[in-house]
């Protein structure tokens, strides 16, 4: 029989590490303990799961097959320099630093699901994209078989690729969220309940299912509509921050489909 | 018996009225003729509809209960000044545009569904709000009976709400979509497929349920994550366009939770 992971200690207990130990206990791995600098937020997912907690990197239990370093990138360089292991195996989540950061341990790789995670909403990680990268073949071999249990969609991604694919999902989610955010604003402004724009959310999103962004694109800048445009900017003239951002965008709308168009 | 709207003409052939015609079609509502300055576009909807079409707009049939105007906001004053009717009732179907550009005529209003329209694509009207304004009860009657048949979302709008909601809807439709193109672009230059990112868009509409845009903010600019926006600005560093959506959306971000969170 091949080895595999079974026993895994948490080092962290935000959202995705909350997702993912949920995700993976559920299909039977043993979460061992979770670590977490605040003593208080430790003990929550701890007793989600039912495990012990620890807010003291000398306390990390020693005998999981994996460790999963689930913590803000400000913070995994120290929790890495601090981490006393040796030959156990040991991943970050990370979308953005590279797997080379955790260079001194025999055995490291990184395990990033692509998604944004709450800490309360559950979610199935069954078509959740799980990039995978490792510093050996038998290694890489573990993380696929892990992952594989909880998503169909693992990917082995490299750091350079998998950093590219963090910036594409700040545009993709992050800066999406934004606008809705702007847009709420604006109708609170106006007395309009945000659940109008619902369906019309919803449906840009759908739209991918058949067109790429840059054929789905609609509205004034895309049409080139001038007087709308100027329209708009008079209507945000109480928000400077968000002219800005909708006279930026839409220029670069402009130019870029100007630019394809056979004008 | 009420007097209500059985016969129709569409000024414009583009994708709101396309979709709007057939909908209305398929609720037995007559539709009696379609206008475009293109004849071709013209003919191309009223093929699809089995009726007959005109780009000479001294033949526009005379005789409908309504004229439903969806031209682009640029050409819709031009076509009103030219459009010879009188007592017809004839709305418009912009987000931006008073009422008031049609007053003109004697019954006149707007007819506005909030949603993304594609030529091809057929969707569903049952949950698209549709936003109604009249210049008398009686016609607003009319209208609200007209929109009940093919949405259950029916709202009396001002023009100045409506002005304000199509900003709204800017953001969030427009500017959501041109987010997307640029992740799709960030992934075609590191040879990775957009797939990847569907998971994380639609969890990112799906979250709305459950949350304001507000709350739902996470990422590096959410959590003055200072090291990996670097990181990400020079990623882009061959995108000197997308650097600055970048920047600008960042701060603003970091600015907004500043001042809400108790730091």
């Amino acid at each position: 029989m091949n080895k595999q992971i079974n026993t895994i200690v948490f080092i962290g207990s935000g959202n995705v590490a909350t997702r993912l130990a949920v995700a993976l206990q559920e299909m039977k791995k043993s979460i061992l303990q979770v670590y977490s600098r605040s003593e208080k937020r430790a003990g929550i997912l701890a007793k989600k799961l039912g495990v012990g907690f620890t807010s003291n990197l000398s306390n990390v239990n020693r005998e999981a097959d994996l460790y999963i370093l689930s913590v803000s990138d400000n913070a995994l360089e120290e929790i890495v320099e601090k981490l006393d292991l040796d030959t156990q195996f040991i991943v970050h989540t990370s979308g953005t630093s590279s797997m080379d950061v955790l260079n001194k341990f025999d055995s490291f790789g990184v395990f990033y699901p692509l998604q944004t995670f709450s800490t309360e909403k559950n979610i199935s990680f069954k078509n959740i994209p799980l990039c995978i990268e490792a510093n050996s073949a038998e290694n890489l071999e573990l993380l696929q078989d892990l992952a594989a249990i909880i998503s169909e969609d693992v990917q082995q991604i490299n750091s350079e690729q998998r950093r590219a694919l963090h910036v594409a999902a700040v545009f993709a989610n992050n800066f999406t969220n934004y606008m809705y955010a702007v847009a709420e604003d604006i109708l609170q402004d106006n007395d309009l309940p945000f659940d109008l724009l619902k369906p019309l959310i919803e449906e840009t999103a759908e739209k991918l299912k058949a067109h790429i962004p840059h054929e789905a694109q609609t509205g004034p800048a895309r049409r080139n509509d001038q007087k709308t445009i100027e329209e708009h900017l008079k209507i945000l003239k109480a928000h400077p921050e968000y002219q800005k951002i909708y006279q930026l965008i839409s220029e670069q709308i402009k130019r870029k489909h100007h630019l394809n168009d056979k004008l």
